[in-house]
């Protein structure tokens, strides 16, 4: 039987749309293709800003400027590995208008207009795949949307950018500082010359935003994510989180509280050694999901890079072909059920406080009456000297964010103590 | 919008039944379910041996003995978790032939007539979806089904057996011998009073049939899968591999060998201690899958138990009410691309052999010439001595499995050898 055609256009000839292209033209995938896609995935054409440059995999005859051409070329299946919000967001938004699916590894458009262009598709009978904006190739956006769509999530945690883990583990594994392996993750390529959208973790909260709502039905694009990035974390406090059988990691979480409240938040944690997420080094991504009767799951692999990413829409087209040709489409997620953000200060946890003090009798005793004062109990204490001066690193029990945030304000107007170091939250449920 | 019914009948009421049947009855779910169904899925009768039996969880007026009957209900899906080969298998193809989608956590069921059962799933317009039956609740063959349709997958490795894992994990944490560890995970329920189906890797071989025919389109039900288990691993192998920078693991992998050839095997393996499976530690399952674009992926979550395994089960349900409510079915896998199966002894890897000698002068040069002769050579060697008798542990380069089992022929031919205790296959290959 000779099988359907499902005509595939692609905005975008970087390294993700050729390692595209080069899956879809590569002869030896082409009947796995075929049986996957229930379709023969024809490649319309590639719109780049410059058809003059260099596109190695991608042939001349595929290259077009003009996105409105192939946009209006009878596709089926638009894919968008452009980047950015504009023109993107005008692209997609054409496609879908006229009911074409889209597949995009566009995390900032998703995370700013996704509830929208979602339900946009769906008014026009069109599929939004997104797959390869969250963890490049892990498949996790569609285990959330379809593996575990009866399940009631309680967090999704993950390390969900690639640049700063492999800073963090640089500094980790071989007591670099931050600066040292901010240059070295330069050198290699995975940090830009301009770090902040990675450090300042500006990449990971999109992602989080993302993930949220597949998991709990919150709107993309609404309020912001709590975010604090890597650039205060230092060698001292990633020494101690050793010493304590921590490691220090940038985490994203969005986690249930109560029964109707949402927290979603980026920033530096303490990771117990023997969580699955403390063994994920160097530039692996992997999200960490707990549910209330899945137990815990988690998946890894790598963040980044044109090939992998490329894997996680190749899975997306061939899902949007599918449906194409079976006559459907998925129904985005619900948007918000009635949930309210709950802001970080609400939040309860163990912390590590790092406090740099003059080295005289008595400080101790006053510092810790001000961790005293505002309810925050000390579960232990490491001091270090050196000169006139010395550290105390503190690690509390659990205590609420607000009150944390008190005592520090508090520490640093004491005469004694010269600064406050580090404030970190640390994750101590341990998985069976 | 009215929301159409999902006719829901399920064959089991053990664990993972009376799990499955809570979260479909559950208040605080329904809408969700809705949601993720695209219909209200009525759950019409459990078919259960001893309808008096109490299982708390499962409302009275829906068990039923009478399984033919709930099956002619005008069901749309068919759950089967009551487990066994018959009469499941007779209740499975009664269900399809009617055009009721399947959903089954049955891997003993799968492993040998998964192909047939499938083809006539697809032959009467129904789904057969089995996620359960690999790694409990995680969504692994989802994620091969779909999300990388389109990849080229090199190799999947999984710890797929959390008896097992439970086992060698004690014996690697705790330094407990095998039989401390068996007796102890009997004591806890984790194994069988007969663990054979465990121990001597039955189960996780029939896991692998299904990985494979997933990662591969091999056929389901072909040619066995060489099975070695973990009665033979020792304390001593566990202490050898540790101070070597490994842990032993039993892994059930499905591997490309060449073009055409594929690899289908359950054994001990010693994995380096970096590799993100040496940290899978207790009851928890993982999979690994290597794939030529995506890079090293890896699942893990919960291998085991009733609510688990249930979460697993009800996304089957909820995905096969979708394609219900949509009038289709996922096409099955395309069965044998005419690859061929390559014996174990074919293969090449590091080895770890241990070896008991007399202790007397020139015994270590026998030995090696040994394994000169057959074309082994050796990486490290490890000498410790006890009493008249020395034990060797080698760490053999790659070598061909033919040739390192001639070496253990000839070794224990050997006047000077009293045994070979152990022969490993050492995993060496890391992940960045």
């Amino acid at each position: 039987m000779e099988s359907p055609v499902v005509r595939v256009g692609v905005i975008g000839g970087g390294f993700v749309g050729a390692a595209l292209v080069q899956l879809l033209c590569d002869p030896t995938r082409s009947e796995a293709l075929v049986d996957a896609a229930t379709a023969t995935v024809e490649l319309v054409g590639v719109a780049v800003r410059d058809v003059a440059k260099p596109r190695p995999g991608i042939g001349l005859g595929l290259l077009t400027t003009d996105v409105d051409a192939l946009i209006a070329s009878d596709l089926d299946v638009l894919v968008e590995v452009a980047g950015g919000i504009e023109p993107a967001r005008s692209y997609v938004e054409s496609a879908l208008k006229r009911g074409i699916s889209v597949v995009t590894a566009n995390k900032a458009l998703m995370a700013e207009s996704g509830t929208q262009l979602a339900q946009l598709a769906h008014e026009h009978g069109a599929d939004l795949f997104y797959e390869a904006a969250v963890g490049g190739a892990i498949p996790i956006l569609r285990a959330l949307r379809s593996s575990l769509a009866g399940e009631r999530i309680t967090r999704v945690m993950g390390i969900v950018n690639g640049t700063t883990n492999y800073i963090l583990t640089k500094m980790t594994t071989e007591g670099s500082d931050y600066g040292e392996a901010l240059r070295e993750a330069q050198a290699l390529g995975y940090a830009e010359a301009d770090p902040s959208a990675d450090v300042e973790a500006f990449d990971a909260a999109a992602k989080v935003q993302i993930l949220s709502t597949l998991a709990f039905g919150t709107r993309l694009g609404g309020e912001e994510i709590a975010r604090e990035g890597i650039t205060g974390v230092r060698i001292v406090d990633v020494d101690f989180a050793a010493r304590m059988g921590y490691v220090i990691k940038l985490v994203g979480v969005a986690e249930r509280v109560g029964e109707t409240g949402i927290s979603r938040r980026v920033h530096p944690a303490m990771i117990p050694v023997g969580h699955p997420l403390a063994s994920v080094n160097g530039a692996m991504n992997a999200v960490f999901v707990e549910g209330v009767k899945s137990g815990p799951l988690m998946w890894l692999g790598q963040g980044a890079g044109g090939e992998s990413t490329a894997t996680a829409v190749l899975g997306d087209v061939l899902d949007a072909a599918r449906n194409r040709i079976s006559g459907r489409h998925d129904v985005p997620f619900t948007g918000d059920r009635s949930l309210h953000y709950v802001p970080a200060s609400e939040l309860s946890s163990p912390f590590y406080l790092s406090v740099d003090v003059l080295d005289r009798p008595g400080v101790l005793a006053e510092v810790a009456s001000v961790f005293g004062r505002h309810d925050v109990s000390i579960q232990s204490m490491d001091q270090s000297g050196f000169g006139d001066e010395a550290r105390l690193a503190f690690l509390t029990h659990e205590a609420l964010s607000a009150d944390v945030e008190a005592t520090v304000k508090e520490l640093i107007a004491l005469e004694s103590v010269e600064s406050v170091g580090a404030c970190i939250r640390v994750i101590d449920e341990g998985v069976t």
